[in-house]
């Protein structure tokens, strides 16, 4: 059998003999820029219905069909983890997105800190960044990418239950672990270029449900310390385990 | 006492009393860009003798001065681990040469595998963006950047005692971890995208010192995987312990 060499996300519901009518974005993709032909495989997935294989069947320049055959992989969820981070250049935003669809995580939310530079996110090219990626991994959910929140309202409506893993530049060098003992819904919260200012600092260090993480003795960039965190909490009480 | 704004890399040696001429860019960088004069507080660093805190003592436009006035930081290395990686697109070969100086590799060395798109890389930029990782991260020790070299002649000569960390995208999914069992000078061993050949693979599988780890259930981007390996690696085995 033909090797699928495009792995796509679609809207449509997903299930044995379903058609799936492509948008002119996708249509373009598959048949001008991967040149792509009646019959051909592509892998397909929605976020819910796991990945299944379907074969062109309607291949146009402007639009195209493809049609369901058999699942190739069922609906593989994430663990429960948010990861928050404070927007950043745009290159690094968009590459934090990334990560964290690479690296597993549920949601995505950006927070506006005291230090945040970017007071704007364009969050429909953010969830874009996160369709791509999980395109490009194999993961067969797509993570939602949240609008701007700030720290504060973040915290005030914080969900109970969900433990939060906050990773600190003033903890740089200190021995502080993930305790890998807590399971069930957790966030990761990666601070913005220089870090929280003392007010938050304080107010996150006092939340009962807060977990001081040193990542090391180095300062990591953000978007470095998004993928450490991850991988930390992924290995201790995630996927990877 | 005044915190410097600036954390610079120098060639010199660096000693109680010893001035530091600075370079037509370094002083473009402190008095045009950042606006610093006469007395103004710059942490230096040249990879031998620990950090210091310098003062200004000359603020030309095209030259000046530090002097070094007392130690800050001594030296820290990083533990013996190099990173290995296939080249990729310019813009993810830079991070990655920045996310291995931040995580506190001791060498990069950039590999050419059957699957590596690129044949060439530019050693002189890529040793700049680790000298500028160190600068950010506040390490006092920055890596060397090798030229690149073929996979066959690096595993022909592979130093006697040094274990190798091989993260392959066959392994997706599986439970290899690291076993954190064995010290000593490590490498790890990132594929370029596509992964590795059938013959690579068998090679890399056969070798005593080779160690195959899983990172996770998702295909990762060689950039995150770099980091994913390099957190791994650090909490076990490393300085993050």
């Amino acid at each position: 059998m033909k090797q699928a060499k495009v792995r796509l996300y679609v809207e449509q519901g997903l299930g044995e003999g379903q058609t799936i009518p492509l948008t002119k974005e996708q249509a373009h993709y598959l048949f001008g820029v991967m040149r792509m032909a009646v019959g051909d495989p592509v892998l397909v997935f929605n976020g819910r219905d796991g990945e299944w294989r379907c074969a062109v069947t309607v291949a146009n320049k402007r639009n195209g069909e493809l049609v369901c055959e058999a699942q190739t992989k069922p609906l593989q969820m994430p663990p429960d983890l948010w990861l928050c981070f404070a927007p950043i250049k745009k290159a690094r935003t968009d590459f934090i997105v990334e990560k964290a669809a690479e690296m597993g995580a549920a949601r995505i939310v950006p927070v506006s800190t005291d230090f945040t530079n970017s007071e704007r996110i364009r969050q429909d090219r953010l969830q874009a960044h996160a369709v791509e990626a999980a395109e490009q991994c194999g993961g067969t959910y797509v993570p939602e990418v949240s609008d701007l929140v700030k720290l504060d309202r973040l915290l005030a409506e914080w969900p109970e239950g969900r433990q939060l893993m906050f990773c600190d530049e003033a903890e740089v060098g200190s021995a502080k672990r993930l305790a890998a003992s807590t399971g069930g819904p957790w966030a990761i919260l990666i601070g913005p270029e220089g870090g929280f200012s003392d007010a938050e600092r304080a107010r996150l260090k006092a939340l009962p449900f807060a977990h001081v993480v040193s990542l090391g003795p180095r300062i990591l960039r953000a978007d470095t310390a998004a993928v450490a965190a991850m991988t930390l909490w992924q290995q201790s009480l995630g996927d990877w385990q």
